[in-house]
């Protein structure tokens, strides 16, 4: 596999994204005319690219990011628009991000990435069953092509151009509490003391909309958090770091200073007129911050200093799609309607006019089109750039924290998003529901939202809106653990949700699956940060690993880094569920950490047994997973020891990547490796580990289970760091 | 079993709402008092009664008929409020349909039936999970309580005392086309034309409420509808029923007959003074019918003879819980919030407020609590009684329909329901979402609603809202064959999805697949009748017949009669799917009717390989379906031959149950019964069958296969009506 598989196609002047920063030199940066793009035929009109494919019978089509679809999203349509969509339901054709990699995999894989900021339509054979047409909404455009033998290589031809992926503080990892709203500093303290009490871990409290004075950005309200700088502090002391939401819009108000000195230095979005532009959002009244500038990136940026000198060390930017609730224009629009209703009696098509003008007041195309940013010293009208608005809201956020202190990882994501913003933060998978349905929707976006190159990201587990039930947040819980996020977040109508809110069994289990987590924080650090640095993904379907014909249909069961697969629950009532297994494993249906329950199932479909307490881990042959101590935070947690839990049916050999989980001294390859070896021996299998000099680590207990089904385990430490592992029977310890 | 196993308990002074019409002569009358009902704690108050049982681990609930929740309930809440509901989305607690059946299953199974036409809340474990609480939304109520040892008798006792379902005409059983709206008669014709071309069988084509003058019931628009009686006769001539809906509301108009004669015969429901209570729905202003008065339910009932005398043999009631869009009085509530709003700028909880207030103004409670109805003498507020609403306007229809020929089956089916309906009419399940969620949701409902009655039933096949693909609609129309009502409908703005409006490919397998369908006929007809007449269900979860644990969890294959398993596909882009055998079966994977590509399948859990073009029967052992011939419609199917497919593992004796199709003479027992035996001998498989005196029927081709995978076959007559069976290789056909 070389680079050379990478073609870049280009038409007209493209808007500079910056999605694309390490192309390698053998591509002409230039490219090709888009007319050599053969794999298309092509329409190019005054207005628009439409690019046009015939399906092959068995093609798939994997990718495209942040979408309601499942893995393959032939006979699907969907739009590239970053959108403020609260509903994830299945006719959705845009969610919040623009992600426009996508592969085509038919007896190879060929993927393309369409860097164009603009609205592009994908009818993926939906139209017509064997028709894939993509309609670019303008003719300026760089268009990549990535080809090899199979859907990971080609993954990884993308990843590799696009730049490194963020890397959050280990702490990132840990378990994350958030609501729409904590409303007070005693709220939080109560929610901090609530955790502690039920002995849950967990490390961060999210300050969502109510923190602000007036939802004014860079604000903390005096009234409902007193002494803020000291609050930050005492919670920090308690384990929690504390995350405020960052808004796009700047309300206006006279006084405020990020609203003034934007006016006074032009930094907001112009109309027609080369006014402000004005728009409703949480605030009221605001202007949007040109994030195109560079000026502007930085005089924002830098205003995250408000909230990190008093103690503050990560943030999630929402709203930045940007979202709109109402412009002044649209509501002036809708009352002249109403008025003009009132003269008659509404025939039924008038009055559904009339709703249909009260719901059409958010997020208006016409508005979109009424706005102006300034690329390269000219205006262009915001519809035509959309999709990068959240994308360089998020870059200058990490600019500003990068200015800030070059050397510390913050926690930092974003709503919108579109690919490059990935190397400045994650993105969450936006305003879900308490439903089960989407408890299997964000399985499906964990792996397609890494394959676009957001390693970072995760759902608002248990469901933002409706209501939740204790099964299901124990069920979601199940599988979000294995998201690189694991924020638990309930919108402001919704029920209680924190692990402690419901029935003490239910809290028990939760703390269970929790504990789960912060053990398994070694196996999916190292993961995570072997798919940002090898440039692959943490997350996969298990077509990126076994290409065969039955694994091309399954999207309930993920791999998570090399080692693990997982199959979780996501149905109401389950007592179980089928397991398609591509090869032998060995499960550990786990109630918590102890390492029990260990079970060799071959290659083939089971009905697996699950309990409400049970998560099922399923171990790769040869390989293993590592797993660490449990502790309130991740920065508590014992580094000293470490457990491997092995399936050995030939030998393994496995090395877990560390590191000191707070500053980017990963960058310049300052990092640990600790490598475990099994070998089968004369004297029954034999284990050694490769201990990093400067790691922490002291001893590694192993666990291994071979195909018979017998189960070995040895300690090693650094002056036996080489044993012969004992036999024991399974229920020994 | 015995009827010994029903209780009734009573408070109060319940509503007759006429859904048990056969209580056995054991059941005292009067009940006993609800404080003897001890599976529930009760809290009764002035205004409600709450019962309260505390589940043990294993308890599921199964029952309440249309909603969208799954098999077991346990962990939802729902409510019992017949609602204009279409966006079938998980946390909706009401759809149309008020079915207040539901069984306890633990060791045993315990049904209840609360026979109350006002709002019940459920709580089935999900405010805490082990506690089910059930509040009636007052004190006048009556609980039927059912004891048995199995969900299939205690769903019996259930039916044995509501009465026989409806029977809708045989050629209801045929494919049905229906459109919002083919809104001319050349559309109309059109329609067929093209259904005729693609020689794809069809009975029906739905005049949705485009036929309508200004969507007054009862009259049809001149200029659309030129000569409508022609009209009618000349679609019929081709093979082609059509069938108008009648909706609840009465257009307020004057000189509109409808109108009037309810005005100068009070039979409209009236407000607080006493006046016609004024809604907005299709035609704008209207008035209700009280259909809780005989007089009125007569006088609306004899309506129907405008369109039976030109023609018309079927109807769809609709907008019938009553749907309200507004009333006048809260679209002035809504005027004076918008005039209060322009006062000063809008913060933002104010704008929600104002954008809620538009969406709010449908179906409000506060409307349904505006008008009354005529009980007994007594004025009644709506709210109180609404779940018959559309049940009496059901009741009224088919009354009027059986004056106008008492022994004719009349095509009749409902949105609205509430349990005693069912003896009726059908109802549909309401307007659903071109999603492949709603092929899933369809194959929930279908079982859930037969268990509350309502025999006859189906989903709106592709998908009512949104759009379709071929994909789709193949995938749909393979569960939707097994429904005893098949109907293709399309919104509006919904792109065309009548089988024809695909590409070739697409439309040559909605062929076949319907194709299938009218070949079904016979087995499911007779699965049907037998299902009315003796008090059972016409599809079933499998754990109504196998009752074990791995078939609690099984709701996405389903039991169509005695004798045949499906399992459809409901996901994009599938190739197979995982199926469960609870026993041996034979597996019948067919393209269309030709009876090749059977295979033994033994218990246990199979990846199935099936292809888009594919529809897979499974055969219970020692059971078989009855097959027939194929035709434009279901009048012209040759009934002179049929073939039997039977899987033998000891040996098989099956009777099919058939009749006139169009008469009432099946209530007093006139029907033909066919029987099938085929039993073991030494000279191998030898086949009888025991040809009904009144039938057509002349030749009955068997074709079995034994648990070798041996396939027989024999063509039996009235002459040879016994013969042995020949060997015969798989691919001799």
């Amino acid at each position: 596999m070389t680079k050379n598989n990478i073609q870049l196609y280009r038409n007209g002047h493209p808007i500079e994204t910056g999605a694309v920063v390490e192309l390698p030199k053998q591509v002409e940066k230039n490219g090709r005319s888009i007319e050599a793009l053969s794999f298309f035929k092509q329409t190019i009109t005054a207005e628009t690219i439409t690019l046009s494919y015939g399906f092959e019978k068995e093609d798939m089509v994997i990718g495209l990011g942040e979408t309601v679809k499942g893995l393959n999203k032939r006979g699907s349509e969907l739009v590239a628009f970053c959108a403020d969509e609260p509903e994830h339901l299945p006719n959705k054709k845009s969610l919040y991000g623009a992600h426009n990699f996508f592969v085509v995999l038919g007896k190879v894989a060929t993927g393309f990435f369409i860097d164009f900021p603009g609205t592009i339509h994908y009818d993926i054979g939906f139209t017509h069953k064997d028709v894939f047409d993509i309609k670019i909404n303008g003719t300026d455009v760089a268009i990549y092509k990535f080809e090899a033998p199979t859907l990971k290589e080609v993954t990884h031809l993308f990843l590799s151009i696009i730049g490194q992926s963020y890397v959050p503080p280990k702490w990132g990892f840990g378990y994350q509490q958030c609501r729409w709203s904590y409303e007070t500093a005693d709220d939080i303290r109560r929610i901090g003391k609530d955790m502690r009490e039920a002995n849950i871990p967990c490390d961060t409290i999210y300050l969502d909309i109510d923190y602000m004075e007036r939802f004014k950005d860079f604000t903390t309200c005096d009234d409902k958090f007193p002494d803020f700088e000291n609050f930050v502090s005492e919670m920090k002391d308690q384990g929690f770091r504390l995350i405020p939401i960052i808004d796009a819009g700047v309300k206006i108000e006279e006084g405020y200073d990020v609203y003034e000195e934007g006016i006074r230095d032009n930094h907001f979005c112009v109309n027609d007129e080369g006014k402000p532009f004005v728009a409703a959002v949480w605030p009221g009244l605001v202007h949007f911050p040109d994030f195109f500038k560079e000026e502007t990136r930085q005089w924002f940026g830098d205003k995250y200093k408000v909230l990190t000198d008093v103690g503050i060390e990560g943030f999630w930017n929402d709203m930045n799609e940007p979202a709109i609730f109402y412009t002044p224009k649209r509501l002036k629009a809708f009352y002249d309607h109403v008025e003009k209703s009132k003269e008659k009696p509404l025939d039924i098509y008038s009055f559904f006019d009339l709703k249909g003008e009260a719901e059409s007041l958010s997020s208006s195309p016409e508005d979109y089109r009424s706005f102006y940013h300034e690329v390269g010293g000219e205006l262009v009208r915001h519809d035509k750039v959309h999709n990068l608005y959240g994308y360089f809201m998020t870059q200058s956020a990490a600019q500003g924290l990068e200015a800030i202190d070059a050397d510390k990882r913050f926690l930092l994501f974003s709503r919108a998003s579109y690919v490059g913003m990935h190397r400045y933060g994650g993105i969450w998978m936006g305003d879900n529901d308490s439903w089960w349905e989407h408890i299997e929707l964000s399985m499906k976006l964990l792996p397609a939202i890494n394959m676009c190159g957001f390693m970072y990201t995760g759902p608002d587990t248990g469901g933002f809106q409706s209501d939740a039930s204790g099964e299901l947040l124990i069920r979601w819980m199940q599988f979000s653990i294995f998201a690189p996020l694991l924020r638990n977040h309930a919108a402001l109508s919704s029920r209680d949700q924190e692990p402690f809110s419901f029935e003490e069994a239910t809290t028990e289990t939760l703390k269970n699956i929790i504990e789960l987590r912060y053990s398994l924080i070694p196996y999916l650090y190292s993961s995570y940060m072997k798919a940002a640095l090898e440039r692959s993904v943490y997350a996969a379907n298990l077509i990126m690993a076994y290409n065969d014909k039955r694994t091309r249909e399954i999207e309930d069961q993920l791999l998570i880094g090399d080692s693990l697969m997982i199959a979780p629950i996501y149905k109401q009532n389950r007592t179980g569920r089928m397991v398609y297994l591509p090869e032998d494993m060995l499960l550990w249906n786990t109630k918590g950490t102890a390492v029990d329950s260990l079970e060799v199932m071959l290659a083939g479909d089971h009905f697996v047994p699950i309990t409400l307490a049970e998560v099922p881990l399923f171990i790769r042959p040869d390989r293993g997973i590592i797993l660490g101590s449990v502790a309130e935070t991740v920065e508590q947690v014992d580094a000293t020891q470490l457990t491997f839990l092995g399936y050995m049916k030939t030998g393994i050999e496995e090395s877990y990547y560390d590191d000191d989980g707070l500053t980017k001294a990963y960058q310049q390859n300052q990092s640990q490796e600790t490598t475990i070896r099994v070998l089968q021996s004369d004297e029954g299998p034999k284990a050694s580990v490769d201990f990093d000099q400067e790691s922490e680590l002291m001893n590694v207990k192993i666990i291994i289970m071979d195909k018979t089904g017998q189960r070995y385990e040895g300690t090693l430490t650094r002056e036996a760091s080489s044993i012969c592992l004992e036999k024991v029977s399974q229920y020994d310890n």
